[in-house]
């Protein structure tokens, strides 16, 4: 084996600098104070825990493209896991399950573009799902587990924030999150209103009616608006968490699937479920680690909160 | 879209059949209180928590031949995680870091050969790795944690262990695990010595002396043995966690790399660390969430703990 050449050398060094960050060992432990709160909540209100999968012959839509990669695996074609949306649904068919939840690394190949302060090519979110919950069953859940993860955070982490140099009132919730609807923001901040928005909060507020995947509810009594919903963190941290009510009976995941042309091919076992009647009325949502933990550390970059470069477009070496 | 075939009807049946499993409920929770455990242990001691990793350009070379994989991404070539060995060495470049777990998902695309009671090509596991320990610091960490988990199991799981009809007699631990090596055994059993002495020990046992990936270190005051271990469950449910002393210095990663004739390229950054005196004395383990959650709920095969189907040979479909 030759020596490494000088760029090669370069990128090792990069790379070991960035493993010896002096503020990672305090980010990392508020990241783990994070999970612990998370699994306490879990765990206190008996939601059932699923272990991730990686890969699968189906994974999420998405919204918006990356690039695809495909697996062979004992002459089978899989997917990497970009979320785990649909075994959400598919482990409700379980009659005892109603409630689960799943740290869940997720895999998304994303384009070099966006190699920004927010995105990660592989992340781990939490993914949670209840069935026969509406969006304000799941808003009011979302505002408890957020609250309760801030102050376990706030009473765990006080050495480690203050090293970090961040305090802790950014974590002061004072009220429920406000709630706006895309169409109202536009109308205030124009076409960038998220991060503008955003930019202008003190505290996170949550974003209804977005038009995406297919599995994501329509709002039936107000056709061209949607069940879904985002969490975004204040001070310019941008989205945070996603989720929605989800589509159920067949009409409707053809209808939407039409809509957005999906491979119905690919869908086909899914398919069959819905016409079995057994893809069921559901309701959840996921939230970024690295975000919340971005947020929380007010880390200028989501890659800040990570041992590893894994930010879209870089030379990877580990 | 078409109808599915006959063929395809029965495989989505037995998938079906799978997730709704009366017992799964109560298996899942039993694995949700070995994590809840885990994490407990683990923050209590101040061991850092690092996210897992999905895909790198180096991973575990593993000790047995699997399917082969490579993603591309980015224009650059990828491996499926395996495990996070080199991960967990690279983290401790850190000075702050001495100590580390990941609730690591790997996926190993074992042969169809492999589709027995014991493996799963993606799976679950608590790894974790100590700067400056010795196997019998190791061994000392892993009975606490393992001591840790079933009390905790016997504490929270009582309802789910009496519905599950098997009690929580084999959680009971009298006493400091024995320690075997793997030759005192073979001249005991026979070649099947590992399967022979887990069907006849009635309480968790240490194997240690394994020759097996380059990593794991070799006694270098009784060349030819090996400062690794595994845990073996007791009862005939075989090996469930595995861990050794690393090699560290650049002379001797190279030569275990040559007896093993690893791709010297495909690691040169690892060795230009070696060199640098940057890879350090560790020693840690990783044990798995699926085979210790069929110990404790005592299923037939750990494809029983899993909600989809991922034991090797079978068709998958979600």
């Amino acid at each position: 084996m030759g020596e490494l050449i000088k760029e090669e050398k370069e990128i090792l060094e990069r790379a070991v600098a960035k493993i010896k960050n002096k503020k990672i060992k305090d980010i990392l432990f508020v990241q783990q104070s994070v999970l612990k709160a998370v699994d306490e909540f879990m765990y206190k209100r008996r939601i059932t825990r699923v272990l991730p999968l990686m890969m699968s012959p189906i994974t999420d839509t998405l919204n918006h493209s990356v690039e695809e990669c495909e697996l062979n695996y004992s002459n089978q074609k899989f997917n990497v896991m970009k979320s785990m949306i649909f075994h959400k649904q598919l482990t409700m068919l379980n009659p005892d399950i109603d409630s689960l939840y799943i740290v869940s690394p997720n895999i998304r190949l994303e384009l070099a573009t966006r190699g920004d302060s927010r995105h990660l090519f592989e992340f781990t979110q939490v993914d949670f799902e209840f069935k026969e919950a509406t969006m304000e069953d799941v808003l009011k859940f979302i505002e408890e587990i957020i609250t309760y993860i801030f102050e376990f955070v706030r009473e765990n982490c006080i050495e480690e924030l203050t090293r970090l140099e961040v305090g802790t009132d950014h974590l002061i919730l004072t009220g429920p999150f406000k709630k706006y609807s895309t169409e109202e923001l536009q109308e205030k901040y124009g076409d960038d209103f998220e991060a503008e928005a955003s930019k202008a909060a003190l505290e996170p507020f949550f974003l209804t009616n977005h038009k995406r995947e297919f599995y994501d509810a329509e709002d039936l009594d107000n056709l061209g608006t949607y069940r879904n919903y985002d969490l975004i963190w204040p001070l310019g941290f941008g989205e945070g968490l996603s989720g929605g009510e989800r589509e159920f009976t067949l009409d409707r995941i053809l209808l939407r699937m039409r809509e957005l042309a999906t491979d119905e091919n690919a869908f086909r076992y899914y398919i069959e479920l819905a016409k079995q009647g057994e893809i069921f009325k559901t309701a959840g949502a996921g939230f970024g680690v690295e975000r919340i933990t971005r947020f929380i550390t007010q880390q200028s970059e989501v890659s800040d909160v990570t041992l590893f470069c894994r930010k879209p477009g870089e030379k990877y070496i580990f």
